[in-house]
């Protein structure tokens, strides 16, 4: 099980880290996924650079990134990010009823997922020169 | 390789799902996928009223729903369902700037799966009692 | 792409065990698979022994174990697994009708494997002390 | 975690679900996947419809169905899955033996599927063409 | 949950199995793994002579094949196994500092196992014909 | 299938980047996963700026990261990451028994992942409380 550095005992390098998290995402406390990478400052500067900058609002707004990043976490099963993730999504709108009808679709596209390998179905020329 | 039920050669009740497959998406050809899972008609009629009924706009709209496909797709590695839901998504407006946008966003999704389940990572008490 | 020793090229070590596959399976010719891994010597030996004990009849025949095989090679999307796995278990009874359910129970599960660790839906006390 | 819409509480949409799920299954209680599901309606009665008709008796018969279901969820490690589906295999009549020479199986697909694809070894002239 | 057989339980098969676990690896008790798999003593045989074969030393040192063996299981999400095997590396010398750089990679490359996919590169000549 | 983008039309962005993965990795040309992302230059900025990081020399050698690669490739299947990566490690010194040796442990570990996920071995105490 994870080490955790809780903010009280964080390095000066890793501190800064905290708290550009809570100023960019306007918290006041930090998650357990950041504290246990901070046992290694280089990766949690890291992933830190990377998260901030890929799920910063784009062409695609910030709500459907996190819809994203539910399937991906169902798909793979991650629990701590399906769990947060899921959160993050709801702090930015998702409904109840969004979040099934996420889940239906994750479900159904694995389902078809498996179909389509499992006949090895050759792609259609349309979809290989759009 | 799988085998292909072309639509002259379809029997009247696989010739009823091509059609409402055509009619639904307002296209005039049938993509191998279901030409495939035509070979068993069970599966063609079932597969297609599900696809039918979740890809429906509902809470989320039909590209967030392709969009959401493409990123279990990739994650699963299924070549075929990349180049149809990408064509699908294409079609409902996805730009190249939003497709390069979610391969991002799956792709860091992916990569953070692994670190928290690799550290096995506590859910923060918050996320477990939203 | 792999390198194949052919069997006019098979050393004695690897000729034995060629000629093992051979006796055992009934055929008269030896697939890729085996060829590939004959690169290394004790990786062939190894692995042949442990399919030559697993795939026997036990207390599920040999066509159910084809089944299961060819349903984790669909989950993981091995090409080859699949190719040859089908093609063993049509030498071994397998209908067409038998290998579309059975690629329709791998693509359910699939699914529904998604909804259950999407959902994180507890253990029932039952399913646990049987 | 999943929120479980108990018997008690279920709208007559939903109890009309549970009771189908009763009378099909000869059970006389409702398992948590259901409950969790029943939280969106639409959802429960579309999966409940697939798992009904695929997973009936048919040119395989439900034991290797379930057989079948348990390979995929071990593959994919859904542990709600692979329990509750062990369950319905052990009602089914599936023995400890028969179930550890599953998971022997299982094992060893998931090892081979990776040596075919880590070796990128071509698929035979023979399986192609059956 | 697995059933487990102490040692003090052991039939003279499973029991020569875990003496022979103990001789190879120097400790002095059984991890539960064995224990699980001890129940059908065919596996606990098989499964241990192939462990024993492919963790010893050769021309990849046993650290090495001890770091694999963790960015598959982290890959996989099987906790049982990332706990096991980094109790068995750091035995063998891993520090903290190497268990974070490795999941670094493993984070990466999951990463970028899904863009290349995504994008679905062609593979360069050069790495075909090397 | 990508879209790439040749040297010789690279954008300013894009041909520093391309310069310095020239310079960093001391060969004299690009490879086609960096031609394909640099059609969303940020994407190519921040993969390379991660790869370079991770990659380098530390704590771990520089060829241990490759099999480490290859290891998360060949378990995701990714046939360009199996390709790219197996030419970086034999440049890095891999020999052809390395390359066996690697894919065995990975194989081996594929399987008892599932036999570890399937049989929900409890964690030993010694391993959660190292």
């Amino acid at each position: 099980m994870a080490k955790l550095i809780e903010e009280a005992a964080a390095s000066a390098e890793v501190a800064a880290v905290y708290a550009d998290i809570k100023a960019t995402r306007k918290v006041d406390w930090i998650n357990n996924f950041w504290k246990a990478i901070a046992t290694h400052p280089p990766t949690l500067r890291r992933l830190w650079a990377n998260v901030k900058e890929v799920m910063a609002p784009g062409t695609l707004d910030p709500l459907t990134k996190e819809l994203v990043y539910i399937a991906v976490s169902v798909t793979n099963n991650c629990p701590y990010c399906i769990a947060s993730h899921s959160a993050s999504a709801r702090a930015k709108g998702m409904t109840d009823e969004q979040w099934a009808e996420l889940i239906a679709v994750v479900g159904l596209a694995n389902e078809t997922n498996r179909i389509a390998n499992g006949y090895q179905i050759p792609v259609d020329e349309t979809f290989l020169n759009p």
